[in-house]
């Protein structure tokens, strides 16, 4: 089957997550929005009112007669597909509550730079951004590291994984997490990240796997940007 | 068996969406930190460092040996387990896309007194949270009503619940939120509420099942309250 990713064409935001999946999986998909046109069919799929179950936002996923929605739902759905989840009900459980604190972690990366308004410009609420920004590097920030750092040294395996002794949708995601905050927040990055030496070590695991490694040298793969969920204000990140 | 919910015992907060899926499906449970004791009990559980698997925040559900954390995740367990879910697997991820959806919307109504920091007093952030609720007033608050009404409007079943012909822990959840989101903005829900009929109608007809008629009335029911997420306060609320 092939997988149909609609997501906007030029960011990589939360289908980034999804496409994370999909390449370490070596799974067969379209990047709808990135092929010519592929913007007005993605525009036209969210104006169509005759679809029984529309998505509220992109990214959404269609698998066959599928059309999967919300980023951790998508991953809930390929993972048990992939073999990208463990196998047991209660190890899928688990990821999936991964997932979803990854989620809402993003939510705040998002917010650091709109806490007013995703309909207003950064400009338009920069002065809240600052304070915003100010109270995430130095609360929310560790605390979402540290929770992850401790994921890691209690997973019973010891495996460099967060959950038993294989990858997991939510390593990925937790690499791309990584990696967009070393792009948004470099000065409060550098400082703080040697505190959470496993989470470093899986963002270098994760490069390092294959798929993903060819993935990320490959014009597939969309940089970081100022349009994105990550964005890199210098103002915004303090040491 | 009987469950172990864990949540803070002064708010309805997120816990109450586990504690509607319980009550409606007249499961057997305890609701932890309200118990004599509990809250320390609570307490320890987070500062446990001996946890395998530990939760990012409450609420989270011991069910057996499971130890099951974020709200739409619980539900997800809880929903295949007492007919509040469909029984296939596309409407299983249906009904969660829905859940997290309304996850994405309970953070928004959360942020709009807590723009800057949860860990701050509104009071501190009262500037910032007059822009923001404005913003999701007239911006995001008809956004999402208008997603769900769409939703209940293209059910093929029309039978005036999110999917399908029976009642689903989303069903529920969208019932805290109307519910919630009267008792914080009533100005602006007395003007908009009249355009999304099928939302209304559906909180009407949530509130009148037995099981949760019942619940409602007991003091099992925590009413809203200035502590919670959903929080009335005047100047934050314009029709």
């Amino acid at each position: 089957m092939r997988y149909q990713l609609y997501y906007w064409p030029s960011i990589p935001g939360r289908g980034e997550f999804v496409r994370l999946a999909l390449e370490h999986a070596g799974a067969d998909y379209v990047d709808v929005a990135r092929r010519p046109g592929g913007m007005a069919t993605l525009e036209r799929f969210l104006k169509d009112r005759s679809t029984k179950q529309p998505p509220f936002a992109p990214p959404f996923l269609k698998a066959g007669k599928l059309v999967i929605g919300q980023t951790a739902n998508i991953l809930l759905y390929l993972g048990a597909r992939h073999g990208l989840a463990p196998g047991t009900e209660a190890g899928r459980l688990w990821i999936h509550q991964l997932q979803l604190t990854i989620a809402d972690w993003l939510v705040e990366v998002h917010d650091t730079h709109h806490p007013i308004s995703a309909g207003l410009y950064y400009e338009e609420q920069k002065r809240e951004a600052k304070r915003r920004a100010a109270d995430f590097v130095t609360q929310r920030l560790p605390k979402f590291l540290g929770y992850f750092e401790e994921v890691l040294r209690c997973n019973p395996a010891r495996s460099g994984w967060l959950a038993g002794s294989s990858i997991t949708y939510a390593d990925l995601s937790l690499f791309q997490m990584a990696a967009g905050l070393r792009y948004a927040f470099p000065r409060a990055m550098a400082k703080r990240e040697r505190r959470y030496p496993r989470v470093a070590a899986l963002h270098e695991r994760v490069a390092a796997r294959p798929r993903i490694a060819a993935y990320l040298a490959s014009k597939r793969r969309i940089a970081f940007n100022q349009d994105g969920i990550f964005r890199h204000y210098p103002e915004l990140d303090r040491s």
